[in-house]
């Protein structure tokens, strides 16, 4: 891996192409990036699971890019980088992870197993996860809840930095909501977005390029509109989705994933992070839903006249995209900036 | 009250200035309207809960108006209007409630005492109701689980009248969703949104009172965007809130209050409608979480700092309105346009 890393990084000085790496090898490079780092086997092995599903699927701001972030999370000492999550059964239908300030995809991969079998009696159930740093998309939880049969609602919110309808100072973080609903044996209908116009990756990956940001994406530290991404990132504010409605769903999960379960608000984590710059710590709300106890049947065909009825139209399912991106990656491997890449040797 | 009703229809006719009328005359009169087209004694006194209450709280398209749409849809047969919901224990942590095609009201009333028994024990629980004519709000539902220290969500499909992003031709209803959070002694924290840019009856008032709508919030039967009422109503396609995202809360809303609990999506609820223009038929799925058993406090300090975060910087809270007019109401009564006066009284 060694040489062909160096080679890599000489083609990339060269030409700046994009690299490519096959999937085998982003995985074996992310472990190696985080083993290095110090995080725990099992925390390497489920981080990097995530890292490379979002690279695969060409969801760039939670792919590979994101290993700059968790390393930075380890260096500043707050995420425990070898905490093992505990379990406890709440209820018949809810079962507590606590993460132990450790990273939250080991803490859910712990808790799911319960969670798809409590709500197979209950028909619906909850996972709840304490105290995790949580950086990953919401997507792979809910898809692979899917791949049981179950339909999945995740929430969590993250540093405040989104200002409510009507106002300007940062309340709710991006607090992304992501939905699976299983299809049989077709690839589940998923979506996962973030409650603010796009996520905070996306204005970084903008950032990153140099590029400007899109009219509406933020605010400015002086409450401006502004297309710099540098203003929003430092001192500006984001904006909601949708206005009042898309604000009023962040403050539900603020709610959900904070308060009801115990945890920390938004505004709680980038507290907690007292400017040290590290992914967020919080909660996370999973729920679970069982067609088979609730009355559906797991190949509804009421279900597939809803989807075709969007797809003959010519309107898109929210997960077409990355399927696609995925099928290529299952194939063709991933790309990344060279730049990234460099970033990502040096942390070897 | 039959000489004070003339009375007012004289004054209505003269000034078409609005009738006022106490809560309990608006009750009396809901009572009689529905008593005398044949509803049965125990739905009329629960639909007419939530229809003064939503005239109460200012809420025009579920008020008093909403009688005419009831009636309506019982004259029409399609509404059997002595059905006598049945209960189910589902499972430890879900009651469902088979409302025999009646109004939904009264299933959620006798559904409710269960759920809240089972949140208290399981922390995660649903409330489910199958086969019912759904026409109110969901805010009462989610607030009276509020009232008992529970959060609430509450959503339901409709018919389909809404295109999804990217399409043009109608496939979600405006599908509602309703959230509560319980705030110790204060009114509870209550969003209730339609998936659309507005609601139905929104652009039904408007067209009710001849104004035109505003842009944005409907297409034409030939796709092109209008400002007409009518034109929206009649053959064209409201456009769902906030892009693809709402798209996507719309379609997530189909499918849990649809074939994941073994009834209608809004396309189905259309086409079992036959062009009736009744009231829609369909499930509704009512979640309710428990924060003594998931390890949050009922008066939360860490909630109420994030409600002072949105309300300090001159923010609202999404039921602060309502409340408002709430205060007023329970003093001064309530106001109805004289035309809708004329016509409830038509109905005796």
């Amino acid at each position: 891996m060694n040489s062909r890393a160096n080679e890599k990084t000489a083609e990339a000085t060269v030409g700046e192409a994009d690299v490519n790496l096959t999937l085998a090898e982003a995985e074996a490079l992310s472990l190696r990036v985080l083993s290095q780092n110090g995080l725990s086997a099992l925390h390497a092995a489920s981080v990097t699971r995530v890292i490379v599903a979002g690279q695969r699927d060409a969801c760039a701001s939670h792919g590979m890019y994101r290993l700059l972030s968790c390393v930075q999370s380890m260096r500043h000492g707050k995420v425990s980088p070898g905490a093992v999550p505990t379990i406890e059964q709440r209820s018949a239908a809810v079962v507590v992870v606590d993460a132990h300030r450790g990273f939250s995809p080991l803490a859910f991969e712990m808790g799911a197993p319960h969670l798809i079998e409590k709500v197979a009696k209950t028909g619906v159930a909850a996972l709840i996860i304490n105290n995790c740093y949580h950086f990953s998309a919401l997507w792979p939880e809910v898809e692979a809840l899917a791949a049981h049969g179950v339909a999945a609602l995740a929430m969590t919110p993250s540093h405040s930095c989104v200002a409510p309808a009507g106002g300007r100072a940062p309340v709710f973080g991006t607090n992304p909501i992501a939905f699976a609903f299983p299809r049989g044996g077709q690839q589940p209908y998923v979506f996962d977005f973030a409650t603010s116009v796009v996520a905070r990756g996306d204005i970084e990956l903008h950032r990153r390029r140099g590029d400007p940001i899109p009219a509406g994406w933020g605010i400015n530290a002086s409450g401006e509109a502004t297309t710099s991404a540098d203003e929003v990132l430092d001192g500006g504010v984001m904006l909601a989705f949708g206005g009042h409605k898309g604000s009023a769903l962040a403050t539900m999960i603020e709610l959900l994933a904070g308060p009801l379960i115990g945890d920390l608000t938004s505004l709680e984590s980038r507290e907690f992070d007292g400017g040290a710059g590290v992914t967020p710590l919080h909660g996370e709300l999973i729920l679970a839903f069982d067609p088979q106890v609730l009355g559906g049947a797991r190949d509804d065909l009421s279900a597939e006249r809803l989807f075709s009825a969007i797809t003959d139209q010519g309107a898109r399912l929210p997960s077409e995209r990355r399927y696609a991106a995925r099928e290529r990656s299952l194939v063709e491997g991933i790309r990344i900036p060279a730049a990234l890449y460099r970033d990502l040797l040096a942390l070897l």
